[in-house]
């Protein structure tokens, strides 16, 4: 076993645990974004008629774990980005600590050889198993960027893009 | 030969082969934002106290080629984002298109077994030549949603996110 992963290690751009370590990583540097978001802006701020940042967030605990579970179970998920319990700073960010949690459990279930395997994330975006995980995460990064946009225009210092 | 290249496909999360298409890819995508810019607002508009669009495209391109070509060639390279060229958005898409197939031909002469080499990107980043790939990567999408907000704000729809 160790001679088998130190050689996956050596040949493969990537590992799937380094894969759910980077995500996670992007997923506590935008747990920190929501954080530096007064209550009110989070919710109402936006910019340019787009959805306040909330509302991206939504869509970002919508898309990872049901995603994952999807992937690993092969049931049909819907996209739901409405959730009745995300109305406030505090339920966001504990339903994010608790989609962290679950995001390990399920990913620990994908076998490294489904990655190249074709699938129609959320029965309607056809991809291949790590084409779709690196979407969501690439959907992550891209809106809360725009996060940071309207943190600075709040005039509100945003965390590094480099902590995680 | 072809034997190993589809085990490689089966076992491994991204071959390097998809990592460029997908790098590539996104660098279409950046290439419509900046065409979506009209030109003053490319070099003067901003949010916040951010630089303009284009100070983060002079950025993408100290960092893709020089990066990729120091991973390459092991010779520390500058991250120098000044550019006499870049003074128009016509020659700064001159460069971007220059350094599309710069980014191909240094990305083919890396060996698939070097992304887990530490280096030092740049001569100061720390980290592994994927991490330092992944955050070359990661950090275009970032500014290039900052862009997006920028283009909203502007009354510009920006090219979907998903086109590549």
């Amino acid at each position: 076993m160790d001679t088998t992963t130190t050689e996956k290690q050596v040949t493969s751009v990537i590992t799937s645990a380094e894969l759910l370590k980077h995500w996670q990583g992007h997923r506590r540097l935008t747990r920190k974004l929501i954080e530096a978001f007064p209550e009110k802006e989070f919710f109402e701020y936006s910019i340019g008629g787009m959805r306040p940042f909330a509302g991206m967030v939504k869509e970002l605990l919508a898309i990872a774990v049901p995603g994952i579970r999807e992937i690993v179970g092969g049931k049909g998920e819907q996209l739901n980005e409405h959730n009745d319990k995300a109305d406030s700073k505090a339920n966001i960010l504990a339903l994010w600590d608790e989609a962290t949690e679950q995001l390990d459990h399920y990913w620990s279930q994908i076998p490294e050889e489904k990655f190249h395997e074709n699938i129609l994330a959320f029965g309607q975006y056809p991809g291949t198993v790590w084409s779709s995980i690196f979407y969501f995460i690439d959907n992550e990064i891209h809106h809360r960027a725009q996060g940071y946009v309207f943190l600075r225009s709040l005039g509100i210092e945003p965390p590094h893009f480099w902590e995680r």
